[in-house]
């Protein structure tokens, strides 16, 4: 694990990793904001980015330090995707590098390196241990990374004490995006797609922790890609704890997040400090 | 005045406009952020970036509409220089486009179109009074932002309730960066290039209001470039009042300003709004 930046930022430490990850079987950067006085009992929460992201759109856009530096809660922010130039891609935004849909794929020419679940939840916590942060961890995202953290966090409870997610692919068997994604990654069986699908993972399982979602209303995928009002009659199906925030005139980018992201972060320390 | 993009943020409004510019003889570019419940009154503060920077880098990164809609402040964000291809340029990284240094450049074949003074001075003001923006202004900016914030605010006092900088190029007319571009856009009488030096005009003139300064101890242009205590003894010199605050273990980045961007917003508040 070797420290490749490290920045000063409300009285901690922003810092990016380079690591050689079993799990994508090449290199991955992430970033990690260590707050003010931090400890072995510092919490941890896990934030997902979106398509064509890497670990730094959130580090630089978000404005979550200063959050996190008053509440005491670390952030640990991973690339989207495996990287390199001997990992497969595909020419448009929304498949290959910078759009791993946080899965372990299954398919030809994808299954040696794009095994994000994998890293997500097992490898990345072990390199958070090595930093000395053994405390409780959340999980949260924005768009692909909030489908990545409610299905993570969905498929892994255990893992985690409270998830969140903005402007969520809520429904990825059934938009656009995710049917490209879990086609390729995935192939055709959708019984297979569905134990990725935030939607119907939701439907059928009382999630054991409330969940937050904000979305804006002038967001130009909600219809199209996000359909979180499918996740909305998931958790009515299941009894689950869901806060679902509309927002008039918010949009898809992080000037959305950035306005929200201070309620998540106080959101979940309600959770990783009980 | 062309609107090219808008996000809502914090209740606002993230704009960003395209004009043609009279004194860049050009197209120029600037951001705005409109508070909520913005009115003619409304103060505004222009911020003036750093070497490579364009109307971007401050509205994403350095997290100050929390604030500017909470106090209820306009923020105008400028390019760092002319752009575009009939615009003279230098391959290096802080000379030619984005690296403009608020000045209006008198040699060849600068002179055309590097006429920042004026844009920053005359010309964007009248662009923000177009917008409705009739209220008081005052100016902050980062590193050559920083230079181009007390600088202006010392050649134009009357135009800034108060002025602000982050890790200023305090006495460009002996470091490298300004004695590059100086000599560049200015020519070789020094006396002319002292009437572009912070350090200078303060040892010279008492300044009619407070100035603020925030530095990072471990910013790596410190002593090189940006000489912050040249500033603090031409404050004494004049019997100015400076409050400069040196900060341990901050850096020369975005990191640093978001981090005190806070504090600049609420000091000029005090003044924007008295």
């Amino acid at each position: 694990m070797e420290l490749i930046d490290e920045h000063r930022a409300f009285g901690g430490a922003q810092q990016r990793y380079k690591v050689q990850s079993k799990s994508l079987a090449g290199e991955s950067i992430f970033s990690v904001f260590l707050p003010p006085n931090w400890s072995a009992d510092t919490p941890v929460l896990y934030w997902l980015s979106g398509l064509t992201c890497t670990d730094e759109n959130f580090v630089q856009k978000a404005g979550a330090q200063r959050v996190a530096a008053e509440l005491g809660i670390a952030l640990v922010a991973p690339d989207t995707s495996p990287r390199g130039d001997e990992v497969a891609n595909d020419d448009s935004y929304d498949l290959g590098q910078g759009a791993g849909f946080y899965l372990n794929a299954t398919q030809q020419p994808w299954q040696r390196h794009y095994q994000m679940e994998t890293f997500i939840v097992n490898e990345l916590p072990e390199y958070v241990r090595e930093l000395g942060l053994h405390g409780k961890a959340s999980i949260s995202g924005h768009s692909m990374g909030g489908h990545g953290a409610l299905v993570l966090g969905l498929r892994h409870p255990e893992r985690y004490c409270s998830v969140s997610a903005f402007s969520p692919i809520a429904n990825p068997s059934d938009c656009g995006w995710g049917e490209k994604a879990f086609g390729t990654y995935l192939g055709n069986d959708k019984s297979v797609w569905y134990q990725h699908d935030a939607s119907k993972l939701l439907s059928e399982h009382k999630a054991p922790w409330p969940i937050l979602v904000d979305v804006g209303l002038a967001d130009q995928f909600l219809t199209e890609q996000l359909k979180v009002e499918r996740l909305e009659q998931a958790a009515a199906k299941s009894g689950s704890e869901l806060e679902l925030n509309r927002h008039e005139g918010y949009d898809h980018s992080y000037f959305f997040v950035s306005s929200f992201i201070e309620n998540h972060l106080r959101f979940h320390a309600g959770y990783l400090k009980a």
